[in-house]
């Protein structure tokens, strides 16, 4: 049995998503959660996820999928005809920075990462040390500059589209960096933060924090708004685009086909995997 | 010369407001932030604040002031002529827990406590498990079952005006406990929770914690909206009354008059001073 697991986290105290040993991770302490509630043996459950943050990036749209063994324990075969109360006592035994927000019998044919649409990204920045709130700081990331928000808003809307991002990516041999930006734009919200919102079918590993680390440049005044596409047509690595702290990045979202286009997706993106192999990478 | 200090903290790992003896107290880190870049001696700065927050407690409009001899140290004299600059060696200082948004020169007759004309503080609830966010899980409690936010803000708004609040307050000795509840109610913001606003000339000890916990009550459908109107008519602790935990509190902002009315404002609060002992205490 499938199950689809939403789930929110502060990455602040994590090595990121994926299990490492001996490190705390979001993929390691949920398998381990799991694992306990439904008193299955260590090692039986593998969670895949939609999102592969890194260390340090926040999720509020992450979403997972485990398959469990419903003969594998008496526990198991009772708590997944349960899955509220499999819910609660899964956020029980985690700790208060990794939330689940529901688990519900996956439809038949979907993937967490091969079945999504697109992922969607929000970068946060305070840029006005008169109003900075030390309640966010974990997810907002503080600069000590004004920036423009209408030229960061432009650059960002000029990347906007099916191109190679090698530039804005760590280079994996063998791994390509065409990717479809969806969408990417800055505005203000009601507190006065700075938010970037990016979105795209995947992303490459750092992508989105090397994309905010030209956007920034451009908020400085220090390039114009066109530099951003002079970076993505030079098609390397610009040793001016800094990539920026990953606290101030969070994984908002995450898309899905309706369920009976569930296979065909992971068909399609199945099939560009031996390309894509940071499918479910991040910025 | 008095410096009016506006500042922000997270309130999760102080023990309250107050100077304490070997506990981390917001006033203790700042008059020592301030001692230190000031090169003043230990003890030759009283800060003051308007609300005098409790442990846990937190706060994004918090002022003080502070009297600093400028001919308390070279360096002293010097930095009080660049205040910009003062703000950020204090920040240097301070943890990033609290920041100090603004130091400025205070007008004729400013005093952060007894010239404030009121107190505004917000107290956020997430009552939606499969919203719970972890990035705010330090200044938004979680509440397990839903809550009728109109039978709340309905409650709130038949406690505004001057009233004896006893049933809502810690009693001390020779206190009052008559306030004036200027703004008292209760939305759903972007984001869907549940924020309580409520704006008084003063508060007494753990006043809002209380308030919030009989709204709670009427949230859940426990007890109608008259029920707030009914405990308050008793007159003393009613113990179905929750005092509510104080991570869900912050203090939002503190009004002043105009510089022309300061000291008037000053005289007016401080002749009531012996009566509300509380003045500046908080909820």
């Amino acid at each position: 049995m499938r199950l689809r697991i939403d789930l929110a986290y502060d990455g602040s105290d994590f090595r990121g998503w994926a299990a490492q040993p001996r490190l705390r991770t979001v993929q390691g302490e949920l398998t381990s959660a799991l694992t306990t509630v439904l008193r299955l043996p260590e090692g039986s459950l593998q969670v895949t996820c939609a999102g592969r943050t890194d260390a340090g990036v926040h999720a509020r749209g992450q979403v997972a999928h485990v398959d469990v063994p419903p003969d594998g324990s008496e526990t198991a075969a009772h708590q997944l005809g349960q899955l509220a109360v499999l819910t609660r006592r899964v956020n029980g035994v985690l700790a208060r920075d990794v939330r689940v927000r529901r688990i519900v019998a996956a439809p038949p044919g979907f993937d967490a990462r091969f079945a999504a649409l697109w992922r969607r990204y929000a970068y946060r920045i305070s840029d006005d040390p008169g109003r900075v709130d030390p309640l966010t700081r974990n997810h907002v990331l503080a600069w000590s500059r004004p920036l423009d928000v209408a030229a960061m808003d432009a650059a960002a809307g000029s990347l906007v589209g099916l191109h190679d991002f090698a530039a804005f990516c760590k280079q994996r041999e063998g791994a390509t960096t065409i990717r479809t930006l969806l969408d990417f734009g800055w505005s203000r919200d009601a507190e006065g933060l700075l938010v970037g919102h990016v979105r795209a079918d995947a992303f490459c590993h750092s992508m989105v924090r090397a994309l905010v680390g030209c956007m920034i440049t451009v908020g400085e005044g220090r390039r114009p708004p066109e530099w951003a596409r002079e970076v993505l047509a030079a098609g390397h690595r610009d040793p001016n685009v800094v990539v920026l702290p990953p606290h101030g990045l969070t994984l908002e979202e995450v898309a899905y086909p309706a369920d009976s286009e569930l296979a065909a997706r992971v068909e399609q993106t199945s099939a560009r995997r031996t390309a894509v192999i940071d499918e479910g990478g991040e910025g």
